[in-house]
């Protein structure tokens, strides 16, 4: 893995060249999404993994023209709502490429989603199990198990999935109540690092397998989720290495032939798309005696980079112009809102130029994901991100 | 301080019914406001400190219907953005009643605020300084102090304000370039539940305008900020009292008569006056191991409730109907979506009956501040938190 500290070891010089031109005369702060970059993206992941089936985290950037784009190129998708489900009928998405993925549902958000023809449905609690079997009849369920989660930039597990031991009698109630058991599911974490971490996941998938088949369940799936990395400063494996090590799992597991398998990329597939572009509002310093300077941006945690809490993901980030002399400064970067919170990195700091002054633009990059859909109604009066699409 | 721990120790018995009976046939998550709390909340603040200007805070709220009542009562405000200063001009607040509060603004803001009739401005930087001096000759201008802002349950002052010999070189320097250093502002940080930090606050601007005045600079006013408490479950004074110890502070430090007092009050104007009425989505366990259950609701960090972040600020929680059994169970509270930010509280396990089901309503009381105007445009495809108003 190489270092990488210019903006041509993220974008190629004609991306870069398309996105000035284009922002040109907009007003910051806005996201820019390359749409041709998310098509790359899903195809090299399909290529790489030709035996799975993707199903896009819609959560990750449900903007219409993204979705539109995937649907055409044959993916399926994994919905968090009944608002998900409803975004993609509208836009002539079949149901059956529509899997209801999370495990926290209102019994009428099932009953409705099953009225929309969706059959796909995760789970891992007994009342969930229990709702499904009454409202959702025959449909195919997935149960989560629960994971460390350890080395994900954004791990995602605690919250989700239960023990093995529960989820094995989980699977047998479901199976009395006229549901189909159909898989395994889990979730690595979100940016997930250590490729290792499917490894144990998938171990745990195979015991389960193999135990339920002693008592006469036949589980037919395993839902491998996301975790899938984009390119952040925190470097990453690429995805041909994620899908080699993945795939070599999956046959030590199960010599005799793969499970049906699923994925739910959602970061990996539209995050390197997006360049946040951002002026500096003010660079001021808080006392003569500090080495740092401050620098406050038109966007923040609150307009679209909440991912920074605890300084989780970590964005490449480029002054726009090129500037003359070599001298760098250290400093923290922060939000426009009157929120301590709307700072983004204070431990961690950003190297930029000496020269910086207001108004000048920031581009933050490899933020297509989890960014637009995050930003605040109206927080200090600031309206939400705006998203361009550059077709 | 006596120990709360039941909903009429929050609200009145009155109060809770006409809730209750507004909010029946709503669905669930929404905030609800009881206009007249805030009515209320405001006449204390004014009648305890009389020689008090009220500059209300608007990002706390921004809704309409609050920002009319309280300039019928003769409010001024305090604003974040430009976006506020049109949201308050639409509504006919005169912009001399106005001050734009923030100390991160765009060069073009300040010339639109100036441009609108806006003549008092808030800074803590040199460049800023110059801006308002380009922009906005002849303002009045107060500047913000840094301080620790120890005891805050949400600190706001690190990304605020600047050492107090740098403040003094500002004053010098924005006397020099024509605008009228008019003030000295702090912010002891919100929801501050030790009154001292406005004693050592104002000693410190009392330092200040004694050594501006042998350099020939008049300081005429202070500007309090906010920080004053709204009713959460971690115990604080009431108004009154910190009216009466930041009296003696002032008194004691401004023995020949006090200057200008100015105080931006936000949340414990609002805070008390709302109730987010949620839904019990789901109720699980991980493992047959665990002691307590994990109670996933309709309403979420990214629905409104971000105010959760690091537990900081604990909300009362009832459920809405009683129950039979005295039995409690403690549980992990999180809201909807599919990601592991968004658990509530797990620090802190709140207990709750033991008998409560999914569907049950729960009531987040004191949530009149910083929920709406924080929640996601469509996070997981989930809309914004609704508001209504109870008149």
């Amino acid at each position: 893995m190489k270092e990488k500290n210019k903006i041509t070891d993220y974008l190629s010089t004609k991306e870069v060249s398309a996105i000035k031109k284009f922002s040109k005369d907009k007003q910051t702060p806005f996201l820019v999404i390359n749409l041709k970059k998310v098509a790359e993206r899903y195809d090299e992941l399909a290529k790489n993994m030709p035996f799975a089936k993707i199903y896009f985290a819609i959560k990750a950037n449900p903007n219409n023209d993204i979705l539109k784009l995937l649907k055409d190129r044959g993916s399926n998708f994994d919905v968090a709502s009944v608002y998900e489900i409803d975004q993609l009928l509208e836009l002539g998405v079949s149901p059956d490429r529509i899997s209801f993925g999370t495990t926290i549902k209102k019994e009428v958000d099932i009953a409705y989603a099953y009225k929309k023809g969706i059959r796909m449905f995760a789970t891992d609690s007994k009342s969930d199990v229990r709702k499904i079997a009454r409202q959702a009849p025959g449909s195919k369920v997935f149960f989560r198990i629960i994971l460390e989660g350890g080395h994900a930039d954004w791990p995602l597990s605690r919250k989700f999935g239960a023990h093995p031991d529960m989820i094995f009698n989980l699977i047998k109630l479901g199976n009395d109540l006229g549901i189909i058991p159909y898989g395994i599911s889990f979730h690595v974490g979100s940016q997930q690092r250590d490729i290792g971490q499917w490894d144990s996941a998938i171990s745990l998938c195979k015991y389960l397998f193999f135990s339920l088949k002693e008592e006469g369940i036949k589980m037919k799936a395993i839902n491998l989720g996301g975790g899938f990395p984009a390119d952040y400063i925190n470097p990453t494996q690429n995805v041909a290495n994620y899908a080699k090590s993945i795939t070599r799992f999956l046959k030590e597991d199960f010599p005799g032939g793969l499970p049906e398998i699923l994925i739910e990329p959602g970061r990996s597939i539209v995050g390197d798309a997006g360049v946040i572009v951002t002026e500096v509002v003010l660079i001021s310093k808080k006392s003569e005696a500090h080495n740092h300077k401050w620098v406050y941006l038109d966007v923040g945690k609150f307009g679209g980079l909440i991912e920074t809490l605890d300084e989780s993901i970590k964005y490449p980030i480029f002054t726009e112009k090129p500037f003359k002399t070599k001298e760098k400064m250290e400093v923290i970067l922060a939000g426009p809102t009157c929120d301590s919170y709307d700072i983004l990195y204070e431990n961690y700091l950003y190297t930029l130029p000496a020269e910086l002054e207001d108004g000048d633009r920031l581009w933050f990059l490899t933020t297509g994901a989890y960014t637009q859909s995050y930003s605040a109604v109206c927080f200090n009066g600031f309206p939400p991100l705006k998203a361009y699409i550059l077709k």
